[in-house]
């Protein structure tokens, strides 16, 4: 898919693919699309986008401040129903939780995930920033590689990588190693990203962001799934237009278990989101 | 209250104070202690560590591997009732939900915190370990300084300060500029950690050591009150005998929020807990 200048908040594939239909209060219908899936899954991140424009609509603030969604079962492309209750509506934040379902061959729900977050509204927030982050050092975008770039011997993703083509994913060359087969050890993944039709970043799409890379185990050298248990994200500024840096820290892995820190930052150098996950690996 | 070597797993301050009775299947009865309380409100680990018993009994597993908690209005000392939902049983980890509730003057109940969370067993976890993290730089115990050390010039903490006599807490003396008036302006917060009356840590009273040093607003020169929004931790491992070794980082102060990364080290140099919460700070 090639970029598409048309696109727009509201008028683009991700916004296609995140549309829910209110059914009934609190209950919406949703069709996950299997534009994202990668491997054997759905992409994490783009169900939690999903949920949380359903949580959007059901509660009285649009932006997740904080959204914590923990992974039950794995999520096919399909018919799904995600079911929201509003916890506690308050004056600058209000807190939801969301349930995403999908249905089994009796049509039996069956849960995929379960959500809670706070919400609330980024535009009322002070300019205040007295921060001490550092944009991630990512070299120039026509020196970072994408999916189109990867040389013939690379090892080939096991299953689908159908979201590569959604994405406009630009990796750092020195976290590419596990590319070539010679992955560098070190828990670190960072990116230019854009979404391949050129469609502006907001809140609901950084859910989508936080998520988006391959997984720091690649550089680890362990290839395959790792299946997220559990990802929070904070959204702390509304996203400026233009390509976003991702960077991807695991510092832990232990027990069969990592955590993957990603923080997500705009063209106007703001960390606009942070965000920690739990994933599972499947250590050889 | 003076260390007593006598206090075990399951016989101390926190095992009677975090002591939950089951009232029905999935609903216990607790009463919150005002022993761990701090400025005005009682301690968000405490509360967490409380709901954390609660769900180890419901849940087909006894340890914590990730809990997400979003505190919605704050919490008094005494009488309080926590209703579990377990969401899913599975083989190795199961995931349930909990709210805490207590009761308005019509002995309504009122929600105060929103739990989701999967537990496993920590035990059954292989060895293998490749982590790059590094255990914080702190300075032997003689040399750090607790409650009981504070000059007589620091400037008091407002409200109630009952948790630090039930926590034998040692801060680095390079994080506690805010106490001399002098804050760092570094949001940073280290510590060695135990429980005054000498009670060995496990994965419950994890729940509470990550937040429990004083916030990293207060090296940042902001004093009062940092309510948390949502708070999740993640328990990598049980932790052995001795004091704990915990770190608190702030990146990034923005918008009225910030963030505080934890990490708790154990007397083998291993990481056994990392969290991160969003709190609102009060900007003068």
């Amino acid at each position: 898919m090639k970029a598409d200048a048309a696109a727009t908040i509201g008028d683009s594939e991700f916004d296609r693919d995140t549309r829910v239909t209110l059914r009934e209060p609190g209950v919406y219908d949703a069709e996950l699309s299997a534009g994202w899936t990668i491997i054997n899954a759905v992409n994490g991140g783009y169900l939690l986008a999903l949920i949380g424009r359903a949580l959007a609509d059901a509660l009285p603030h649009d932006d997740p401040f904080t959204i914590s969604a923990h992974y039950l079962t794995a999520s096919q492309p399909g018919p799904a129903v995600i079911r929201t209750d509003v916890v506690r509506g308050g004056r600058t934040l209000s807190t939801g939780q969301a349930s995403l379902f999908q249905y089994d061959e009796e049509g039996r729900e069956v849960e995929r995930i379960r959500v809670l977050a706070s919400y609330g509204d980024l535009d009322t927030l002070p300019d205040d920033v007295r921060t001490t982050a550092k944009p991630p050092a990512i070299p120039p975008i026509d020196q970072c590689f994408g999916a189109g770039d990867a040389p013939d011997n690379a090892p080939p993703v096991p299953g689908s990588s159908a979201i590569t083509e959604r994405l406009a994913l630009k990796l750092d060359p020195s976290t590419l190693g596990w590319a070539l087969g010679a992955p560098s050890g070190k828990g670190e993944m960072r990116a230019w990203f854009s979404l391949a039709d050129g469609r502006d970043a907001d809140p609901l799409s950084l859910l989508l962001v936080v998520d988006a890379l391959p997984p720091t185990a690649f550089e680890l050298g362990l290839m395959g799934w790792v299946p997220t248990v559990e990802l929070t994200t904070h959204i702390r500024h509304r996203p400026a237009p233009g390509p976003l840096r991702v960077s991807i820290t695991t510092r832990n892995l232990a027990g069969g278990f990592l955590e993957e820190d990603a923080e997500v930052w705009d063209s106007e150098d703001r960390l606009v989101a942070q965000s920690r996950q739990l994933a599972r690996v499947k250590l050889a």
